[in-house]
Order: structure tokens, then sequence, then C-alpha cells
């Protein structure tokens, strides 16, 4: 329970990280408002792709406007952790190669109703993390 | 494995789920990027504190823009999980009243380097909540 020193982590590091959670937070502006939202995801080729509702991700998503996209894990008792930060901009997934792929091994949505979604590709511009031990 | 419903929380559920959680995430837009960064925090009458240096979570809090406050929780195996969305602004705490009282049951920060910084608070204008079972 003694305080912790903070480290940052290699982007190699935060992309073995990102390729192995299952679910992520999707922080973006909209209606002049801050927004995060959960979404379980995959990390591919070097990008991460999740479905979702056609309702205002998938708007974000449109204009290509800036999104984050974190994940993080957390021991309380030892006051440890980590997390990692992806600075970039949100799209539809629209190619038809890229579309069948994300069906064939993207994450398949927990909540029935995103079955009807399309996909979104977070492409990152910036890859930070951080450890706490 | 099935696939999950999703349900929305009251208010009064989120409430408590705020109070119970550790650790959060702030969301906000900083330089034209989004941001999104965990801090360990306390749901104090009403409203969420914790500490930070000061850098550029302190900057955006003494301008009060708007932020976004996250916590989640997930099963991977049952693909269950809730989250509580926070939509408000952030202030820097600078009576002298509510500085006591948050050196006093405030969160103490999991980083050595934080206990340097100074207390912010997130004033709710929203609180909403989700669940999947």
């Amino acid at each position: 329970m003694s305080e912790s020193m903070l480290s940052e982590l290699s982007v190699e590091q935060c992309e073995d990280l990102l390729a192995k959670s299952p679910v992520g937070r999707v922080g973006f502006s909209y209606a002049g408002k801050q927004v995060i939202l959960p979404v379980n995801y995959r990390y591919l080729d070097g990008a991460i792709i999740f479905r979702t509702l056609f309702g205002q991700k998938m708007h974000v998503a449109a204009a290509e406007n800036p999104v984050a996209f974190e994940i993080d894990a957390w021991n309380e008792l030892a006051h440890s952790g980590w997390s990692v930060l992806v600075k970039g901009r949100a799209e539809r997934i629209l190619e038809f190669e890229a579309l069948e792929e994300a069906d064939d091994i993207g994450p398949r949505p927990w909540a029935d109703a995103a079955s009807d979604g399309g996909w979104i590709r977070i492409v990152p511009d910036e890859i930070t993390g951080r450890w706490l031990e």
C-alpha cells in the first residue's frame, strides 16, 4: 500500500496489451459534450475495430473526428496498474475486403442489438502507455 | 457465451457504483485531440473528486471545460458487464473547507508524484448507466 512509481510503456508493449484486451473505451465529443463508451474490440492490422449501432458513435466515425481509445487494468490492493491511450480518428469500414475480414475475425458484439450496426475502425496517430508499480 | 441484453441503470444504481469503484476514467479534449486518462477517485457529496499533477488535466479543469467520467466492469466469459457515464464540467477545488475535506477523506493518489498536484472536482450534469446480461 505504499506510494507507487509511474513509468512509460513502449509502443510495442502497448500494442501487445491492445492485442490481448477484450474491452476498451472510446472517447469523443458529441453535441458539445464529452462521451466515453465501452466497446468490445479487436486490434487488427494496427487498428482498433469494433461493431456498433448506427447511433452517435457512428455519426462521429463517419465525420472522421478525433477520438481516444483507452484500455487499462488495476490492482487496488497493490496500487499497481497500467493504461494505454490511443489518439486517432474513427472511420466507418466500407471497403468490401475489410468488411469481410471484420465479419470473419472481428469481435462478436456482446449486445444482441449491435449485430445490426456497422464496423468502425480507429486508426492510431499516437499510442502511449503508462504503468504504475 | 450467448448474446446478451442491454438494460439501463437507474441514477441511484449509477451513484451506488460510483461510490464503490476505486478507479475511473476522465475524457476530455485537449489541443484538438481526445484524451482518456484513468484516475483513482472518490464520489463525495454528489461529485467526483481526484488529485492530479498540474498538467493537462488541470488546465482543462481550470477552464471549466466539458468532461466525461466513466467506470465499468466486465465478465469476458459471461459477456456481461456494466458501465456508468457522467457528463459534466471539471473545476479545481479552491475553497478552503472543500480542500480540507478532500485532504482528509479524498482518495490518496497511487502515484507518488501526484501528491504535489491539486484537487479536481467533476460536477455531473447527467449520469447514465447500462448493464449487459
